[in-house]
């Protein structure tokens, strides 16, 4: 199986208004709620690839006890661990008119030294039996910055390739660690190196201690700096929509190829249709799956000596 | 005890945000969670009051458990009405640097017919012991628009002084079947009559059915046209600040001094002060008992011979 870690799980609530005007009231035409957090994320796209896949972090309260509720009617395998402290919302109020997004996240529970205890203990016996494992998104408040980096040497002590997508000082320490793969947008890059350019910024990304840099590139693909090779992958055309949940559709396809043994460029292939196919999908964070076969032989993936 | 009815009952939210901005991305700095729908702002404040208060409407899903938890926590003794549809939520952002609020409300679950037959039973059980009933706020989805006409005649049938704060066609029809106390603010009052002026709108509203008629002047106060008599009732000077509650504030007090068979001028004098407390209060929706102490003594109340 494939295991995604999500400390700081969200219930999402997505609001449907015609247009979203400040100081005045709405009446919301559609609510949609979902389990959130870019690990559940992953994990859902994973699932629907027919991966067998198993989500862990945290969840509490009411909240928490909604999200599980969504879980339950997805394949994913819940394997979250409780908290005291309600999971918090995040709530994507979508103008109808233009599709624009307007994002309200809540701060979330503080996580207890005995609660981060109890979850490190859990990893540790769902590794055993994964094929691979993703840690994705924000630490919660109250876990110490370098908590990625702690369970990256727990899963390469077991030998379970690990892939790391965050940012900021989690992302520094758990580089650091020598992780398997990261998955950095260009800003997170930018974060970490200092650098816009984005050969130079991924080079120095897995000088760090990345076995594997994948950059996004946005619409533009991805680039990957990896022990075999250098790639750039690209959709056919550019993709209008919705970018949310692209990235973490990208992730879950690199994670797919890897645990089919996929060479580079096959795995690129996977990660650049997912992510195109969610920006395509009406339901934002949701991939269409006749679009991501339809573009899957459609994918230029081409070796890039200039990331060298 | 008071009986208050919140046929749309909400899980209300409130998100406190530095300024909200159309299509950006806001990290919430506070939460605050409350049990609401206008019957059950009414409700906190009589119990806090120190009146015995029963709530009734209708709860449901996770949402409706989690109003439930909310209200378990205060003196309002819950007889909400289970249905199978979830709760609607409703979300204020305030914007901490102005103190203006931008409202989202979810629409809310479709209420069956054979949910409608049981509150109706539930409700006629209640009148019996009930001192005073009010009526409060919209209409949920599925209950037709003669509802609060069918709960007021069931209300005068038990002899229970019966008060109506609502709006449009639910308000229109709930005054033919002549309750005791409407308490309409300028914009229900105008869409009722077709008047903007107060005295003529308030005369028109009690012509309409209601044996007494207070009307909301806002920051000035409340105008009232009664079988005893015409009043005007202001607080000593404007109050400024957040006037969400203020209106169900005004209610709880009406129907407090209804209880203590108060004579007008004094039920006047404590929907004002109660009003104003409120919009001086920090806490959206609640009202400052300190300030309510302060202002009881310094309501003006006059005669009015215009509004006759």
């Amino acid at each position: 199986m494939i295991l995604t870690v999500t400390l700081n799980t969200a219930l999402d609530l997505t609001y449907r208004v015609p247009a979203l005007t400040p100081h005045a009231t709405h009446r919301v035409t559609q609510v949609i709620e979902r389990p959130g957090g870019k690990g559940l994320n992953v994990a859902r796209v994973l699932a629907a690839l027919g991966h067998e896949t198993v989500a862990t972090g945290f969840a509490g309260g009411a909240t928490g006890a909604m999200l599980r509720d969504l879980l339950a009617a997805t394949p994913v395998r819940d394997e979250l661990v409780a908290t005291a402290g309600p999971t918090r919302r995040t709530v994507a109020v979508v103008d109808t008119t233009t599709g624009d997004t307007t994002q309200l996240n809540e701060p979330g529970p503080a996580i207890t030294p005995a609660e981060w205890a109890g979850f490190r203990t859990r990893f540790t016996e769902l590794l055993d039996g994964a094929r691979a494992v993703a840690l994705c998104g924000s630490l919660p408040p109250g876990i110490h910055v370098g908590a990625y980096a702690e369970l990256i040497r727990l899963a390469r002590a077991a030998a379970v390739p690990v892939l790391l997508d965050t940012s900021g000082e989690p992302l520094r320490r758990g580089i650091a660690a020598r992780p398997d793969l990261v998955k950095p947008n260009a800003d997170e890059l930018a974060q970490l190196t200092g650098s816009r350019e984005p050969h130079r910024a991924t080079r120095d990304a897995r000088r760090r201690g990345a076995h594997a840099v994948i950059s996004s590139l946005g619409p533009e693909g991805l680039l990957a700096a990896t022990p075999e090779g250098l790639w750039r992958a690209a959709p056919p055309a550019p993709v209008k929509g919705n970018p949310t949940g692209a990235g973490d559709s990208a992730v879950a396809g690199l994670l797919s190829g890897l645990v089919d043994e996929a060479p580079w460029p096959e795995r690129l292939t996977r990660a650049v249709a997912l992510s195109a196919a969610t920006v395509l999908s009406p339901v934002a964070g949701e991939y269409d799956p006749s679009a991501y076969e339809e573009l899957l032989p459609r994918v230029k993936v081409t070796s890039d000596s200039e990331a060298a």
